[in-house]
């Protein structure tokens, strides 16, 4: 089987591997899309981010669905022929987090596609899958691609339970790429009562607007944009910072009412916050890292037609020109999300 | 001008009262639109409810809209014309409950068409209605009568506040009259990724189905109808409660998972609670009751097309047959909310 | 080795069993003391409570401390001699419920001197206990009274948690059984500025004072004693219903400001409630069931000198003398908390 | 009457000031105590902080207890005699943060001694002080000394609440001026199990001990001294930044375990944060300023005992030598708390 391996920034490869046997509890999967993400794009560009380096190839990619086609021993619940969205997600189930309901702070997480430990975690983008049947959610009714947004969609989603109670509120979005319009999405699902978006590129607000922002702002064009929302104390209850950049979260803070919480989804180094800000009015600054529960979820509002990611789904590519969708995904100006196509 | 007043059980009449003048900080309101509620119909057919019992003749009515007629001093932002929900709650603003944001727990509260004082608390069922400006919300776009469904709109979205955050919660909703199926539209908007509806009528379980329902039980038919969901140790995140009725609550309980939330909003008498199932699966019974924020937020929500209450009006009646849409309310076989038209 | 095996309502034996010996992961623990529950007495005087009735003989005992006396395999983190408190609760650690971190809601839990499955699951009241080492948490400079009292403190520390932050706040404990007088402690320790119990026997408020109640009331000798509290719209903040008693209930709710919360704690059947009360008042009832994290809590908050749970220890009775233990704990006149020591 | 004004740095007076007469609602307090505090020494020495800066003389102090010496009309809960602690927090009631019960944020505050407005807000350190009664909170059984702590403890406890239940938790606090001292009361009345604090100065970290810290930590002799709680992902549950220093932020932030609570107490300008760990542990920063409900509570909870600061006064200096206790105030290895005896 084919599968794409980073060796180093730039050096992307389609080699073959050979596919794995389901054991017990486990399932085998003929993989249909990928959707390429950011941090498979940091490996690409810049072979890692911060601390985080390549130091040996690693297959990439956690955004995955695909067709069951053999079930190892005592897996009841999933059929072969099902199609299904893939979690990267598998947590060691035994750990103090893990026993708290906290799995994405497993202490033996073994994520898709990460270069943290050494040896690298093995990601997803490989012809043929071996996983967990608890990694597998049914998703009928769901075209591949829509089940291979689950990922990205379930990170959303988890960030929005952390904001608690979200109906009737007021909402900004400082960053738009793929993680920035599916908060549109949640955020709306949630009960938002108003969703301002903002971006330094045209092409990602239009997107915003396209899955229901209020309002988009170009702060490249418009660098004062959120001044409207300064006055007084501030304007909104709930910001998603899903830059990751530093002025991005600071002019958030400017445009936020007392005891409003911010969401930090986006993955920065250190950032340098207004802090006096945060704390006269008691802001409630909450880091947000991946999923757990909330994959399934993700799977059956869009099954219930309750959430809808399709105007997302910008580019799909097949897996010969893997890389071609790479560096489209790299093009902001472009693409929002591109995805792979496995099948032949 | 004309009002609706109610003198004992089964004995409602038009009478003509003296229009008030606006003071300073408060507007003169034609009606335009008033809703039935269940505390009406109590007044109509039983004289009261509990110990609250009519001592003196009172107007009813406390879901209205209309339109601004006059404006008393210093009031800027609301103009002649206006269509306005006016809301019905009239906190005091001092006391210690509204200084700690809990205004639907005021000490001194007035709200419309409440027989609990002495002197009753007169409604809002009236040709010509003064308001404080702060009851007033702008309600351009919307329909006289949807702007009148803003009060009981806002008694759910209250409670489902109460619930903390709802995105991909399964929902039981034991009871449908207006407020259940109002329910029904505010748990789907905050995210509920399915939601069971229970009631004894076949009439009233069609309403919840158009507004959302995924599942409708008449346990008139099916009195067994839950047990599905009973199974393990039970299948529901969220019960709001809205009968009011002791074998729904007790049902309920069944069917929720340990840690769910019941929001208690049906009024009933004692009831007969299964405290053990409470302590054992550590269920959280939460009394909602009123609103004060919500009101503005229900207005907005049905502008922004997020929330439609059109289908539940199924009533709309002059104010000549007013004591045709207090029978028609009561009839819970024909009506989910019937409305007094009050403009001629 | 010697066990206290129940047979029946009134029918307590001490039967010779077999002494197990340690498996992997597992300590043997020669008891020193076990203390008597509620719902041992239960068993000893009725053969039962609701529908949870003896079916054939068990073991009984919950509340234990001993010393370590043999490790299994791969037990590093304890040693021979170790003076233990044992937790009574073996949640399975992989149910939904468990890896949700609701281990005390397992789906297959083995709570000790239970009769509610059939094998019933025997209990710990034996002179040579195999455990979990996960079970054991080291109890070192507390006596073994202390250590074997870590169970119903956890019950109340779990319920404290339940209720969110205390600190300040104004409580209510209804019923003043070991567990009433736990919950004294338990809400001091976190802060409250103010405690009042209620009970129907002058005994239990004496150690309600002891422990530190501000104030005390014979709800037998003044049944209106909780009048003064009802002024308004109440007073208490936090109840702790440990009675189980629906008039107590009942009483605590008419003594509950709005938005206050009620801890249900006290097991007993159905309970006639006034749900007007609670819902108006927009109180919060809560079900605390038994602790999972808190256990070892319970232990560092006594070994840190933070809660002193001695005043409760009333009476100590020899293994031999096992069911005067039983019989004197029944005796709510004389017995806070009696216990049995096991060491010869 | 004398007060205690700043005019620029290090340019304090003591001027004569004509005594104000109380108005109804009012009274007159006849100053006992005034504690410095951290932004009177900004003031003092810097003439300001960030932005605020002294544009106009302005009477100093926010820390103050006295005796009632008139009543205006109206006011009945207090006699002439009582010693009060008196709250230099004057909301307006009415703005929209005031009416959601976060009176700390009030739009129209006018907080004793505060030159963010033009007028600066005159403070309370002055031999008369009118104030509203509803300022003043009944001290009896306390010395002035501590009455005057009221406030300062207040900041702490109302970080305390922020912080949600706190029973049994892990606690770090880092920068151990006053604040922290009082925070590490807080922390243990709420309940917290273990409580290390960090400073740079051997005199405050013997406060700390003093009120009952279970570890210090000299960062300037062991800047290393939290790697021990860095182990795996963290160790504390809580963190008080109480020093405003970026550094004590970042090293407390690598000590934190996943989900833990970061309470910004700490005054300082823009910060540098390890974001990333903040994203990756999900770790909630919540800014705490100021405080509302939580005077009357300090209050309280030193009559009944239950936290005791005199520990925590070390210096007290009459008014004449205003600014030796200025000077004191500001070497943190010497005092903890100065404060000024008004009395004659």
């Amino acid at each position: 089987m084919k599968a794409i391996v980073i060796h180093a920034a730039k050096d992307l490869r389609i080699e073959e591997r050979e596919p794995e046997q389901p054991g017990p509890g486990e399932v085998q999967v003929k993989l249909a899309v990928g959707g390429v993400c950011g941090s498979d794009l940091h490996y690409y560009n810049h072979g890692g981010f911060g601390a985080v380096r390549l130091k040996e190839p690693m297959i990439l990619g956690h955004e995955v669905s695909g067709h069951i086609t053999a079930l190892g021993a005592g897996v009841s619940d999933l059929a072969i022929g099902d199609l299904v969205a893939v979690s990267p997600s598998r947590p060691c189930g035994h750990c103090e987090y893990c026993q708290k309901g906290l799995q994405n702070h497993c202490l033996n997480m073994r994520f898709y596609g990460s270069a943290m430990p050494f040896p690298h975690i093995q990601g997803a983008f490989r012809e043929v899958l071996v996983a967990n049947a608890s990694q597998c959610v049914k998703a009928g009714s769901l075209s591949a691609g829509e089940a291979a947004m689950a990922e990205p969609l379930s990170v959303t989603l988890h960030a929005t339970r952390r904001a608690g109670d979200m109906l009737g509120k007021r909402v900004l979005v400082t960053g738009c790429g793929p993680i920035g319009a599916l908060s549109v999405l949640a955020a709306r699902r949630a009960g938002a009562a108003e969703i301002v978006v903002t971006d330094l590129t045209a092409q990602t607000l239009k997107f915003a607007k396209a899955v229901g922002a209020d309002v988009t702002i170009n702060l490249a064009d418009d660098p004062e944009g959120l001044k409207p929302y300064t006055a007084g104390k501030g304007y909104f209850d709930v910001l998603y910072e899903c830059s990751g950049a530093a002025p991005a979260l600071a002019g958030g803070i400017q445009a936020m009412r007392p005891r409003g919480v911010i969401l930090q989804l986006g993955l920065g180094g250190d950032m340098n916050v207004p802090m006096m800000a945060i704390t006269s009015k008691e802001l409630d600054l909450r880091g947000s890292f991946r999923f757990h529960e909330e994959f399934a979820v993700a799977v059956r509002l869009m099954q219930a037609g309750l959430i809808d990611v399709r105007p997302l789904i910008t580019h799909t590519m097949p897996l010969e020109d893997a890389e071609s969708a790479f560096v489209m995904a790299s093009d902001r100006t472009k693409a929002m999300k591109a995805q792979i196509a496995f099948r032949s």
